[in-house]
């Protein structure tokens, strides 16, 4: 098991546990649907990815390991729920590296399957944030990442960096580093300081 | 025409009718809305598990015999809409027996794609569910298999009888029937007795 | 560059910038919201078609260029967006010609991937109208379709159009145009005096 499939593996129960947290908050469904839309917020990004690539086998359905560990992130959410809420600090850390992780995956992912650049740093964006859109619509609201916090964006801006750096040709793990260091500062100082992006347009 | 090919068409054109029908109690669609409904919930869960898979070309797109029955389906349920809602009972038998065909057939199919028996079960429950998922979403409301009804629980736990019973080296019919028997009693029970799945956590 | 990829690039911009006009009508998302779902809108469709078909890569996969459209249309819209609004008869028309297009191009697409006629009608259809079914559900509103104008049901009437044409043997141009030609006039006809397709049913 080598240290980024452990990473991988992390990642994966822990959007688990955060799908699990927000889809209680907001419908209060049943185990059975906290569990189905924990498992979708964890694996939709990356599913969806790999379907826009055309690369089979889906890494969840060739390894039932992501399985395992989502089913983990479930039962320990249940067991810990109401210290897991109030650790929101906590959680946003892990968030935030989880997002910074994936989006760099991702990009790597599609660079491998020869996209260019620009369409690289959107399938990136696409595995770090479309389980969280999956997970809204399934609960009905409007996805979060329409609405607040500067969220895709800073994993789109972190991508650019990535690419940059390795067209640069610095090695890939100072790349991934600085990478993960946009994302998750983009996103930490947008939040302390309730930073968002602008309306599109009024209408006049 | 083998007999499974038969029953699959059979339940295809019945899943299509129960779509037309629930997307018509909802948002009262136009005829063209209450078909496009219909078709989504008949070929949405065998087309993700398909398309999860890598499994091309997908079953309706290859044969257009699962079209004309859809259409016989939603025809069928405008001349009859009023007597098909009165006849819930019915329905609900012949619903319940088409999502534990579909969950067995779905298991199938992914342990011959090689998936782990665990995400086999995983795709069976998909093929039975996930129609009804995208009609849900479709006519913007929360799915009901995160509310209410023992419902995709029945489905995973008949798809792990199936697999359990294949792994006795069980004939394969003997382990439709069992697993399908499953499903239906589990349904069965839950809908006469009112039970549901406890709530995942109240915050305190 | 030839004439129809031209016109493929002009409707994948013209489709996110009517995209990206609707969402903010509807949900006042942030810029980058805006952005998202007019690229959702624009490629929506093809998208789907393409998965369905297992046609690798998509195209905008494989076109940065379908990318760079795609934000100048959504630049475009934010620069002149209030004239946009008001030039509402203008923008109905290129929608009308944008969804006659890749009705036409979505069947032919799935005629090369051997599919029945009418599955290569119902191709045509998604690759014209899922892109706005997505938008809507994004915007976790019921889909547009569902509900008012004759709109999927003058492309899957244009798309058999087509298929007519060819079946009689008349040269792809010809055919081409008046399949447009078709979607075109029903949906002017159908806009301009106000038909729409009758309800399904109401429970008696």
């Amino acid at each position: 098991m080598t240290f980024q499939y452990f990473l991988e593996l992390a990642g994966t129960g822990f959007f688990a546990a955060s799908g699990a947290v927000v889809a209680n908050q907001k419908s209060k469904p049943d185990w059975f649907g906290v569990t189905f839309i924990g498992f979708i917020t964890s694996i939709g990004g990356g599913s969806l990815r790999d379907i826009l690539l055309g690369s089979y086998p889906l890494s969840w359905v060739a390894d039932v390991n992501r399985i395992y560990v989502i089913i983990a992130g479930i039962v320990f959410t249940s067991l810990f729920f109401n210290k897991l809420v109030k650790l929101q600090k906590i959680m946003f850390v892990f968030d935030s590296l989880g997002i910074a992780m994936f989006t760099v995956l991702g990009t790597e992912k599609a660079l491998f399957f020869h996209c260019h650049p620009v369409i690289a740093a959107i399938m990136g964006m696409f595995s770090a944030v479309f389980g969280g859109v999956l997970r809204d619509v399934l609960t009905n609201e409007v996805p979060v990442i329409f609405r607040k916090e500067i969220y895709a964006t800073a994993c789109l801006s972190g991508a650019l960096v990535y690419l940059f750096s390795r067209w640069l040709d610095a090695p890939r793990d100072y790349s991934m580093i600085i990478s993960m260091a946009v994302i998750f500062t983009i996103r930490y100082v947008a939040v302390k300081y309730r930073l968002s992006l602008p309306q599109f347009k009024r209408e006049s």
